[in-house]
């Protein structure tokens, strides 16, 4: 096997990094410049380290309830190593959670030079719904309006965010009711704003998230006793008697 | 199933993490803070922020050799979801690859009222080998010389990182030869010098790399024809014709 | 939570799957009888449990160079346990490694009214590959001949095997050369025979090859020192200097 | 990287498992039958065959309650591939899940000269719990008697679940009231008695199980809705407010 690689080499001499001294790295930088670094080529100004501080953060930790918690907290329930656990964790995040990040920033850079009008008209004809828009109980998601402050403060209101914005306003003319750009939505438009490939879309929420996992899963290990089950009560079979 | 917590929770109204309305971390905090909070209950200051910063920026990336890469990088290249490939990538980070980090640090902690001399010579009677110690290039690490080159200007040169050297000069007493501090003890020391309990110590390992874990699963995606095997010569069957 | 299920329920009392107590089932029947009740609700007659049993055996093990083994002795070497090894291993299972079992079972079973010339023209039109044909090396894959004859012999020769050898007749047709049905569109036409629906498609060869995965995994924690490494000749760094 | 291998390999000529074609196998054997060849390097004759259909069956499918189908569940849910959700119910088989088998078998096979009591008073001593004994509900594991009844009639009678059995009389003289040999246990000494190695412990727990997480994985992407998340009513949030 071969493989050929822009990221990074390490030798016994020095540990390179899209072409930075890990030496220097360490001395000079924070995590969030070198996550950016790594994933784009190059560091960060300090607007756009801010931004991406603002990202990383707003998704960190959101209580056990989701399934990135649950899944790792029942894999430690059952006496397993940290990284079993948190590769349980990162499982979790599917098309229906954290997702739509990467199939909205998809849609957001291959369509760039279309109009919202253009977009929504196409999705309606197709019959589908636009990844990234609405939500369960929010009309306006206050994590999108917060992440959208920040942007304008710091000069992100660029034409990713513009685009979002229209898409969100067609689709309340067209469906009579507003259907929100969400957190996942609004994190991808950011994301194209700071110039990541729409790929690495589920990079920021997994990365992220990691954080809430880990501590939820040391949490499960030290605290409770094995291991997980649902209650009787949980369960109903449906099936042949 | 009834979840006890004590990390944060989500309602429609606000998220709560260790206290914190999200809304202001995202306003006011870097994600290295974010992490520290998760993980210890209470906000760092500035220099143990300098701090956490530098070990999550030494292990972010060191090219494809190492486990962690080499396994996210096969599960991308089978056609998978960045997810599960990253999954992958955790799942390689075990006892022998970040695993004593999380050794190294209990002894510290379980172990910090004893001296070095009593450690190393339990650790020899047991004919047990000191997780943290050795490496199979350097007799010096050159990660542990800068980790402590930092520690020290920040203050972080306590009872932790002492004796930690406390057991490497032993080491070499009873030896006859060095057995270097390697980076894994070193951060084993460091982070509980920032007061992280050791079950965490996979937990610094896990999410830095998976910086680079992400970048090599899209940089596989990508770039790359489906799938990685073996080259014939790579494999020699020595059982049964 | 709650979870409604047709598949099985377990009780201090007894154990129940698809409505056979599983002390019945230990006592009287084979493992392949077990997966072929647990995945559709029924057991087998005595001819599918041979053809179910001849899918099963064909992919259980093909040697180390598969990503499915590959990565489960990566993560093995890295000093994890036997299930997260497993694990590995299971995610390699992806679009492009067993994945077109998934997709061809779904397209015979969508389109079985459909004829051969039909499906090719529409596939032609869309410009895409209709999964489970052709091979890298083989004009004809061995696999495939088998498991035909075996159908054969025991009377699956049905409406899916017919529709799956017109489908290689039209691509002949229209290409000009053999596009083999392989060993994966094979299982794809053998398990809807056999009455499988095709989220299933998946599930045989995960199963199958958790066989070849689980020994290779031990192999690798008993018999080899830690941990896998690319030596420096196999990476090639093509990023900034 | 190199790998040196017993178990199998692959040409374009032909694939060989143990010394075996696959191509005979497919055409002669069981399932069950590959699994014992794969693993132990020969073909089981009809009395260990099956003892070993009888073990695989057992642990197959208990119902959504535990761990390992709880959490394929809750990652299929979340809109993830099917060998993704397989990883993770793979994933919860942990130390305290299926895990006693490895521990049980370690015992059986390490100290299969020492008598019952000598294992137990050395376990007395070190204040430790002997692993596969005792059962949260049951006095007597129906599993066991039923799966002891069928090494009987197949003559699995031997050393090593004589072994097992003097343990628990021992254990019961010693406590003064019974700690059971559970299905863990018993699983421990038949395999031991049919020669596996007890770094397979897990493994028979694995591959059965991994038939009904299939099942329960395919059951949540087919029938429910994304994506499963506890209610409110099943977080209890007692941090810093």
């Amino acid at each position: 096997m071969k493989f050929v690689t822009e990221i990074g080499y390490s030798s016994p001499k020095k540990t390179i990094v899209r072409g930075h001294d890990i030496q220097d790295l360490v001395k000079n930088n924070t995590f969030t410049e070198g996550i950016f670094l790594t994933w784009q080529g190059r560091l960060p100004n300090e607007k756009e380290r801010k931004m991406l501080d603002a990202i990383l953060v707003s998704c960190m930790e959101h209580g056990p309830n989701a399934p990135t918690i649950l899944s790792s907290r029942i894999v430690a329930s059952a006496g397993n190593s940290l990284n079993a656990s948190v590769a349980a964790g990162v499982l979790s995040v599917g098309e229906h959670h954290g997702g739509a990040i990467e199939q909205c920033a998809k849609l957001f850079q291959e369509q760039i030079n279309q109009t919202g009008k253009q977009i929504v008209k196409e999705f309606e004809e197709k019959k589908k719904r636009i990844p990234g828009y609405g939500h369960k109980i929010y009309t306006t998601d206050p994590r999108t309006v917060q992440l959208l402050e920040i942007a304008q403060k710091l000069g992100f209101f660029g034409k990713f965010v513009k685009l979002s914005l229209e898409i969100e306003k067609e689709l309340e003319t067209l469906k009579g009711k507003k259907l929100c750009l969400n957190v996942d939505g609004c994190i991808a438009a950011l994301m194209s704003e700071l110039g990541f490939s729409w790929q690495y879309g589920k990079g920021f929420f997994i990365i992220s998230r990691t954080t809430g996992i880990i501590a939820h899963a040391v949490e499960e290990t030290v605290k409770e006793k094995p291991f997980r089950r649902l209650d009787e009560s949980e369960v109903e079979y449906i099936g042949k008697k």
